[in-house]
């Protein structure tokens, strides 16, 4: 067996389906795979030639984050706008978003600020949704970020400026561009039922299926929304996109704040997956959504960041502390989600709404080598009584000193290789005035 | 005048009354004090011999975060027990206290772990509550960390082997031997209503005024704490603090998640500080404290992280950004509280509360030289509209680079000065076993 990579001497949180950890623990990688999981010690007359070793004494070595919600070329857009509700501050950041987004290398721009915030922080892989994902897609792929993502559906005036006949064509043209591609995933991405007609959202389910794509949409985000396909359709969101065929187990809903328990059974029932979003809920006051409700139910959940106009930052580590921690009180309950639970939020479960459990999520034999280490040497790492509670309760995006991607190494010693940073923000600089000015033509 | 340090070309959060800020800024400092604040270029023919000059180019330059709530040794205990209501929890986690703190040297180790972890994040004031608060003291005077402590009442018997006769005592000389000092804030700090008795909190607001300091309790923290308190005085926590004369301008109650109209009308009209510790609150499940209507009747509300066992770091960031959202989506209410308020808990009324607005929580003239530096040169901080915005929704801990305490560098270039960081780790490793065996003695 050729090897390419040792990584030894680490503690390893493998995110298995059992939680494994094991101490002082070693990978080896070959190509894009994990070829080997165990002891250091057994490495001990295991020396081969041309094979880089790490030595990762003193880190955490664990799967990369599946970050499964963000709209990354949102950074161009961070703090634009505050402390409005989900609907007018939508429509208030779309003011800037018609004129910057017509331009598709502003959108690779902000997705590059992006995938540099989320490396630097451990995400590995990234559903995103965002106009000109064709930009996106070449984007994540010089970045070496493992991307989800699809054509948009969205009936009003888009921002890319292009008109509904274009966003099928846009979505079979990026299948048939990179949906021979297995190290990324192709699908199709209404914005939401209020905001894409059943016509489009049909249209978009039929490609995902043709293709085997996944299918993602906003879903059930506000009070708001509901009210609005209530007296739109006289139905729910939900009960709508189960009309219309949408629930199945390659589908992904964003949010899922305001459901109720038919709702949630329907969605079980179809082994749809959620994204919780929680940072963009609290702060667009959206509400908590009740994922305690449907993990009960056996839905899967998964986590994400959401853009960075909603949170502000893209940190997925506070994304765990928060969804590990905001429905204890909101259910009155302690134990309403377990740390262990949180982690699969962040890593397996992902990787299960991608239907790619065999590939990505866990440090596992044969998975990709999708893994990052995690610095446990600073005083909030001390003492440290069980390294899952540490990495959900007390880790910081700070604490990400590598990240690798199919075996690349994409951030060594928290220097990202993969991206010029410094070329990125001069253009985000010169960008600035433009997207502030662009909200008052 | 004389000049010992001069910082400029920073981009200046005052955090004043007005908030304002100033680009391209500077300040001199003389002493322990802010002696001058203006713009760089008004320095230009300012070079007085024997001045360090600190170029702050890149970075926000704002006052030393005040940190109104911790318990700094329950570091030793961080992580130990997870996933209980706070009053289980309590009681698991004080079997293993009750062992390891005995030695006091054990809560000055703790002590430390906790101002490192807290000065590296950029506090430079904290309210601490603990065990040996002498031993406290010291290791915040070695340290450099502003600090007010004082008395711990506890009625049953205390973690220290303390009897309750012996509280007054160590209250009293704890004035005695540091309420001289000027640089720090001693004063009186009963655990809670349902932990000191009716004539443990008199006697403990007695010592308070008769040196002038301040007083200090956990207060209706949970509703198993209210219901305690209605069965065995048949009123409720801040009803019976009142009646106990605790209320007052020099006061400042930990939490206040369970308090009805009247109770907060009580506080009002009594101008009594609240801390607030969202972090704590979420993850022992105890809920929301009602912060938004606190403030609209005028309550001082500030910020805390409180200990290593509720966090499990102590990080003022996280406090802030959870300050600022999650009453947003428990009012469902995006504008419940601004950026600009959040920041004021987390700075000046902090020093409101400590009755040292005239010296600490701003940057301003001859106010002490309690600052720190935050990089702005992160993925993560661009582009930024609002210093403010960012501040509050993506800056972090690991953005904090220099921490000055009355004009003293404390924290140079992320490296911690005033303490030795591996000799404590060394340590708190060698105790660690001890402490999680203690749980089971």
């Amino acid at each position: 067996m050729s090897t390419d990579l040792i990584i030894k001497n680490a503690l390893l949180v493998t995110c298995d389906q059992r939680h494994s950890v094991l101490e002082d623990a070693a990978i080896l990688v070959s190509g894009n795979n994990i070829k080997w999981v165990g002891f250091s010690r057994e490495l001990e007359n295991h020396n081969p030639a041309n094979t880089e070793i790490i030595d990762a004494t003193g880190k955490i070595l664990m799967p990369g984050l599946i970050n499964m919600h963000s709209h990354c070329g949102d950074t161009l857009f961070r703090g634009l706008v505050e402390n409005l509700p989900l609907e007018q501050w939508l429509q208030t950041v779309w003011k800037s978003q018609a004129v910057i987004l017509r331009n598709a290398e502003n959108c690779r721009l902000g997705a590059e600020l992006g995938f540099a915030e989320l490396l630097l922080g451990g995400t590995t892989t990234l559903m995103d949704q965002y106009w000109h994902p064709d930009q996106t897609i070449t984007a994540a792929l010089d970045a070496g970020i493992r991307i989800a993502t699809g054509g948009i559906f969205f009936d009003p005036h888009g921002m890319d400026g292009y008109s509904i006949d274009h966003r099928a064509t846009q979505a079979h043209e990026l299948f048939a561009r990179h949906g021979g591609n297995e190290e990324i995933f192709v699908g199709t991405m209404p914005h939401g039922t209020y905001t894409a007609g059943p016509d489009s959202i049909r249209t978009a389910v039929e490609i995902a299926n043709q293709y085997g794509g996944f299918f993602s949409i906003h879903a059930a985000e506000t009070k708001v929304e509901q009210q609005t396909i209530r007296d739109r359709y006289q139905t729910s969101v939900i009960r709508l996109l189960n009309d219309l065929g949408a629930l199945s187990p390659r589908t992904t809903l964003a949010h899922c704040v305001h459901v109720d328990d038919e709702e949630i059974d329907l969605m079980a029932a179809n082994k749809t997956n959620v994204v919780h979003n929680p940072l963009s809920n609290l702060k667009l006051a959206s509400g908590f959504a009740p994922i305690t409700k449907m993990m009960a139910k056996g839905i899967n959940v998964t986590l994400g960041t959401d853009g960075a106009i909603s949170g502000n930052d893209m940190d997925m580590w506070f994304a765990m502390r928060l969804a590990a921690t905001i429905h204890k009180a909101a259910n009155e309950n302690p134990s309403a989600i377990s740390s262990h639970e949180t982690l699969h939020m962040a890593t397996l479960n992902g990787a299960r709404a991608l239907a790619a459990e065999d590939m990505l999520g866990s440090i596992e034999l044969n998975k990709r080598a999708d893994f990052i280490l995690v610095d446990i040497t600073g005083p909030h790492a001390m003492p440290m009584f069980d390294p899952v509670s540490h990495l959900v309760f007390s880790a910081a995006k700070s604490d990400v000193s590598d990240v690798f991607i199919s075996g690349r190494h994409i951030v060594k010693d928290r220097n990202l290789l993969t991206l010029n940073l410094s070329d990125i923000q001069n253009r985000i600089t010169e960008l600035q005035p433009a997207v502030k000015a662009a909200l008052d033509e």
